[in-house]
């Protein structure tokens, strides 16, 4: 059977990949009278005084969202909130796999920005944060952005910043592997929807000053007519030259090849016109903007992918399990640039220079150590800067 | 320590009443591509072309939510959604340990019905049921009405019915012990709220025909000026001469008192104004509208009370696990009068005739036989009348 097959079978005969259970055992009159009625009064009354109490008294503590509205699920595109269902179950099992975070999956049956807002801003207060998911860009900008607003809880959208911090940790490691520094490098990052739009925003704001954007029409370029807000402000601040061209033109002598696009956007003479030893983060799914043994045999020195079946797989288990669970063990009132920078760093440095080579880059998105890894140095983060509520 | 003082202590050792848990171990890549991505991709797929789909491959299919506004909170009344949050999980446990339905609770920031409404609507495909809960009346009868219209899945605010259905129950058995039939018996229901409205009608149906309904001004009676549609429609059903009184006046010669009113509000005189062998189902918590062994003292035959602490507790913990679990096992759309008449006729049935006293007129809530009995009534009564998907 193929692997589609397999998970088919698999989703059948689990019957839901979550479940959720009690912590609190029910065998006699007492444990019903502390559990429940009359004894659940008392903690209430105390979150009715003091709202705090509600992160020591229920599991919110603990409690993330996973929702979508299902417009970008996978790359299946807008199969909408139902359909969408299976991947996010599969995401609040990789939180709690991973993490030991408690995530409950939902999926808000609108595509209307105002509505999908109103409504996870009004249940917001049942969890301590908020896992955006799979929701297509543009829309995603504003529907986080006014969430963020609205809400006193960590909101992250995972297919922004979640990626955007395994690509930094990659490009991190990768640019030890081959000895050059970051604000020497050139980079062109191609594909700017959501998590492009995230990893040019992470990059740039930690030094990388060399980047060159690039989408469907080649090169960003500012005051290019209809395009959208996010492409003009990141056109703005990586070519105020109006520098034009293809991805294939901006290539020419770049050091990194970041790409989050399409399937076959890289050819090998695109690898070879690069300069003296490239990267390439490849993370089109299922099929890399370039396979890795043909960048390889037109002189790439790292080459990354999402997949599990080439070395260096980038991959946002890698992040958002740990962020949450920082944010959530400090009670983070939001996840901020700079605890995403810290998230990034922390990543990076769970290799060990022992550890690192070409083909080693990253830590196994199994590795626990890694998450744990980020999420003290999310929690350090929040704290030091006045983020953390406890 | 007081019951307030070590639920308190309960809650905050528990850290939270509930955890959701994978039911899909993640220890290999091959784990990752079957749960996650790749391969979750199939099921999505599976679902986009049937929706009925979701119910065989997501956890939907064994999903409750229990949702509040927080504004009739227990007997602590309006103290918000989140002060509200014990109480949900509370209850979510109990779907747990007394049907092994998974239950989520979702505090609902708002108590505006057009917003609350179109919140829950929103969210609906995620579970297979909606458990409304502590919803002031009348707002929740207009809550209620419009989520069944909106949504295809049972939507069942159990402070009315419940506890309609555990009243119902109650009184049935109780009958049996006095030997009196329900076309005969006078029925004074005090206390017109979400609970009484439902215990009413659900009374009414089933052919308790002599319904006499008391609230905080008395007998109700058709006409009466500034009442609420809810009062005016049972007063024309149940009062169409107009009879007027008080409480007191109401119970002379009567055969049942049911409560879901106030303290203290029914006296040794007032039981002694009754038929013979009266029966008093008196359930204002913590603190009944008569004392059992008042009402005893002055000729009560049978009495029923919210309480753990004396014989015969009405609570609709009997009733709530085993309506969803029935509901949720053949895919019922809602959950109909016939259904909730099936549940009480169940529920009382689970007394056997040897059990069957005074002083044991239901199942105690930690017999998971009378909720199971109950499922398999619901489910019976959904596929009877066509309401069941499966």
């Amino acid at each position: 059977m193929d692997i589609s097959a397999r998970s088919l079978a698999l989703h059948e005969e689990l019957k839901g990949k979550l479940e959720v259970i009690s912590r609190c055992p029910i065998h006699t009159q007492e444990d019903l009278s502390l559990a429940y009625t009359p004894g659940v009064a008392a903690p209430c009354l105390e979150i009715q005084k003091d709202p705090m109490r509600s992160y020591a008294l229920t599991r919110r503590q603990n409690m993330v969202a996973v929702i979508t509205d299902g417009s970008a699920v996978l790359g299946l595109g807008n199969i909408g909130p139902l359909a969408g269902m299976p991947v996010m179950e599969g995401k609040c099992v990789l939180f709690k796999e991973f993490a030991g975070v408690d995530a409950f999956p939902l999926c808000v049956d609108t595509q209307d920005v105002d509505e999908l807002v109103r409504t996870i801003a009004l249940i917001s207060k049942s969890f301590g944060g908020i896992n955006l998911e799979d929701i297509a860009a543009p829309r995603c900008f504003e529907v986080e952005r006014r969430l963020k607003e609205l809400c006193d809880i960590p909101v992250f959208h995972d297919d922004q910043h979640g990626t955007a911090v395994v690509i930094t940790a990659a490009l991190t490691n990768a640019l030890k592997v081959v000895g050059k520094a970051k604000e020497e490098v050139r980079v062109v990052l191609n594909g700017i929807g959501a998590a492009g739009t995230a990893a040019a925003r992470l990059l740039l704001d930690l030094g990388f000053s060399k980047m060159t954007l690039c989408d469907r029409d080649g090169i960003l370029c500012p005051g290019t007519p209809g395009q959208p807000a996010h492409h003009e402000e990141l056109a703005a601040r990586t070519n105020p030259d109006g520098r034009t061209g293809t991805l294939a033109d901006a290539l020419i002598g770049a050091d990194v090849f970041i790409g989050v696009s399409r399937p076959g956007m890289v050819t090998g003479e695109m690898v070879e016109s690069m300069a003296k030893d490239p990267i390439l983060l490849a993370m089109a799914n299922p099929v890399p903007e370039i396979m890795p043994d043909v960048a390889k045999a037109h002189g790439a020195a790292v080459v990354g992918t999402g997949r599990s079946d080439f070395p260096n797989q980038i991959n946002n288990v890698l992040v958002f399990p740990g962020v949450f669970k920082g944010a959530l063990s400090c009670g983070a009132m939001q996840i901020t640039e700079a605890m995403k920078q810290a998230a990034a760093l922390a990543l990076a440095e769970a290799v060990t220079p022992a550890q690192l080579s070409a083909e080693y880059i990253l830590p196994s998105p199994l590795d626990q150590r890694a998450t744990y890894a980020v999420a003290a140095a999310v929690a350090k983060e929040a704290r030091k800067s006045g983020m953390a509520r406890f």
